[in-house]
């Protein structure tokens, strides 16, 4: 114990941060430790607030401090399309486009045998759930391109087809601003493969 | 505002720490979402409690939370020989090799003129106040190696000089375990200055 007990406590907990090694919690105690008192006491409320007030949309299972959340309880939307993807961060990436205007469903992960991540533990029932009613006329795979991410929309494809929905997966290409000569042979196989007339 | 305003000020708060981006806020924030609630109030109230008890040792000017500090008030160590260092986590540092069994000074920061921190934005005031009354016979100046802390040390030992006491700079040299081959010139340079005979 070289620090002083609440000093050394609060390194502690920052530790427990995911990324906070203890060099980057020291670094941050010390930081807080020269705050305004009520700096402390705001991001404090700020974080028990944000745990408390936050819960899962019934609909989209995104994060939201309302139910339904904004966009599913936005009629100016395209109600007709789902858009899926693996974490509400992933949402916020889609919006920023400005280019889709149809709904979410968040799974909250992918699909990963080897961690031990099976169905019933990412939001997919919540989704087929959703395609119940016959509005829903396309539902668009936007999980990440990596072996989970095209695992887990294989897995829902093959499972929303018989339902006579329209499934659609993201294009996977070059990206743009990119160079086709660092392209790894994966990307560019998929952008060959993904070719369109024009 | 792509997310719900509890997640949005959250991530904006975090921001504020430093080290910390938006993208790193992210991650943290969603991590706080998910953790329980007992963590969440758990972190914040430490946040709290650390900046609210945690003050200066009114001798050392070290952080602690009883004045004065456990190093000071010990009877143990070594009132003779004061070690001065320009932040408290130096004082973890020394204390680490535990080699050292006198007491200390933490400035709070070292002589910076470019950004405008002078003599009296650190604690030598402090430190002078405590040679008075001829207790102290040495004071070893372990300021950082590098303009800022050469500079404050050489500053003070002008400072203290003339009031009797016996001044001692840390030894600059080669790193333990390091390799000749990949010093640099001003720390070789150091090394040889400070060569002794074994």
């Amino acid at each position: 114990m070289y620090y002083a007990e609440p000093i050394a406590r609060l390194i502690e907990e920052l530790t427990k941060l995911p990324g906070i090694g203890p060099k980057t919690a020291q670094r941050l105690a010390f930081h807080i430790l020269h705050m305004d008192r009520a700096a402390v006491e705001a991001i404090a409320r700020t974080m028990v607030d944000a745990r408390e007030k936050v819960t899962y949309c019934s609909i989209c299972c995104n994060l939201t401090d309302q139910d339904p959340c904004r966009i599913c309880a936005d009629d100016g939307r395209d109600h007709s399309t789902i858009c899926v993807v693996q974490e509400p961060r992933d949402v916020v990436a889609m919006e920023k486009t400005r280019e889709y205007h149809g709904l979410y469903h968040v799974l909250h992960g992918a699909l990963n045998p080897m961690e031990g991540v099976g169905i019933d533990d990412i939001r997919v029932k919540e989704l087929i759930a959703r395609l119940g009613d016959g509005k829903v006329q396309e539902v668009i795979l936007c999980t990440n391109p990596n072996t989970e991410g095209e695992t887990t929309a294989m897995y829902i494809a093959r499972y929303i087809k018989p339902l006579g929905v329209k499934v659609t997966r993201i294009a996977r290409g070059l990206p743009m601003g990119g160079d086709l000569e660092y392209a790894d042979e994966v990307t560019l196989a998929k952008a060959l493969e993904g070719r369109r007339e024009i």
